[in-house]
């Protein structure tokens, strides 16, 4: 079983990621369950705007796209800006757009029978907004969410620490990553037996 | 294999509801499929404000709570106003946030390997938005939400005729509904097969 | 001047609303300056659900209405539940959704000229959101939203205690919540003085 | 009086946007009450990810913030995608998040007394929830939102025509779209005789 991690944070390699820090979390425990994970941080790639699969000249979401139809797993990692998710977060789902008019060989569309959760940080609130707005996006693509498949860590009212900074709640996100993964594994393992018709 | 339809129009029976009209569709799809449907009108029952599973006094929440558990399948129905969901919606939401921390015999959130789809109308725009809303609140409470399990029906800009006043559209709904009932279908029998464990 | 104050809590009086607490920083300082404010528990009156401003029989809307027509300022405050404004608080703009359609004696939305502001608490997350949905329909009826027109309170992540069982991020909440009045008031003064024309 | 467009259409000049379409009946109705529009698309320029007012190396959004100070208008006009604001739109908000904390020589943050509206459109739904979305970042960066400043078209449900491609709703989308202009002009100068205080 195989699982993408698109990590939405704004900094690029080798800066340090919040968003970074929280979704290991989840990738240990779904590597604990022989998960293989691949990990990318949109910053550090050339994904130019646009709502087709392959723009060319230079454009790399060709290879995450084809890393995502080999995954039946994808762990969607955003922080919030504004209280919403990153400006890549919705970038990543708009080059995604294209894939509900992309099929499989069964007809079907080919997010079908792949599971996605939501990892979010930020210094503020804004985290369930943020899983709303990602896990409505995936299902409208055809991606299945398990329940309580998400974790995530803020720390309001108003500007304070950044999950980095701090150790505040961080056992409460760790937990809910772990279970965020362990939910995500099982509704893989249920689909991939016993999977959506065409 | 049993469904609920939980309806949150703001109208009382027997006033014509456009939501019960496309719900009907789903409704049709997974009997069909040979899944029990029961239908619940929220606004035919006295369902006061609160975050507990049983208010007493007249309460009647605690009877759709009682069916919410029997049913592996969920489907909420609700008009659009203001651009969100009814106020319904939200009452029933809010008396399910007390699932959260209700558990079955194996000590798994009561909404674990329950599945749940949404149905919209509204007379101008809003029905993404109304979905986001809707399974982003069911995902913490613990159900799965399979890919493309929604519906919807509304014709923008602007104001304009309802559901039942005009036949446009409703091809792509209805069709839309059918795959939304297929969808709700298969994700819970492969869960049915293949629980998420303890 | 006037304003008035809808507290969606879903708790009747006498129970302690968190919200009501922090709304009472923006009701003093609004008081402060000679506003002649008038506060709601929406829990406290029969308001039944529709999109008309007077559904009869004991409807006790109609009374709301005539005060937000009296006031130039409205303060809607609303705890969160379920990430989301709470049920209370999408009732009330179902029923401010017939003001859309009131116009005043020059034929103007009668919202129009009117500034509106969010008080919002929670004990986890949520409250960008809230903020966001209630002034997005507020725009919609024809209020006027002033920058900066809101405060918060909530503390992340995942559960925990509740406004007033914390002292914790009390300070910049109520700083904020003064500043949100004095920008509503500068605002409606503003409009007062030169009312967007007919 | 000045007022900024900002058109996060993801697509670069020339190619026909039908944001720049609809957004243009605002920018007729200011310019005939003598406001001096400048108009930006956003995809035209090197604006890379971030939360800081001017990031180096050939950063071109130092140029835009220095129009966005100079004007007392700001229309926020973007494509819906996957049901949201474009990831430009985001993107845009992203590196406004910088004005927050910076004051003007009243040391009030520099967006208060600025007045900002949206202009949405796209091919089924989702305009009113990108309008809550924008106007909720924009006024937590201090911009005042007059009532129903905003327009939209869109053609729902499912899959349609683009605004260019179709007739079917222009004129109520024109009219909003001048009223939307009226009422950012009247606020802005309401806002001018009249400013929020420091």
């Amino acid at each position: 079983m195989r699982a993408v991690v698109l990590n939405c944070t704004l900094k690029k390699s080798p800066d340090q990621s919040n968003t970074d820090l929280l979704a290991q979390v989840v990738i240990d425990e779904l590597t604990e369950k022989d998960v293989e994970v691949t990990s990318f941080r949109l910053a550090d790639h050339e994904i130019p705007p646009g709502v087709v699969t392959d723009l060319g000249g230079g454009d790399e979401w060709p290879n995450i796209h084809r890393l995502l139809l080999d995954a039946e797993i994808l762990v969607f990692a955003t922080p919030t800006w504004v209280g919403r998710p990153s400006s890549l977060a919705q970038r990543a789902l708009e080059r995604m757009d294209a894939m509900i008019s992309e099929t499989d060989d069964q007809d079907r569309p080919v997010a079908y029978n792949r599971v996605a959760g939501v990892v979010v940080t930020g210094n503020e609130d804004g985290a369930h907004h943020v899983i709303s707005e990602i896990c409505g996006g995936l299902g409208d693509i055809g991606y299945t969410i398990p329940g309580q498949a998400w974790t995530y860590w803020n720390r309001g009212p108003g500007p304070g620490p950044s999950y980095s900074e701090t150790d505040e709640g961080h056992e409460w996100s760790e937990n809910t990553g772990r279970t965020m993964a362990a939910n995500l594994h099982a509704v893989a393992l249920a689909l991939a037996e016993r999977p959506i018709p065409a």
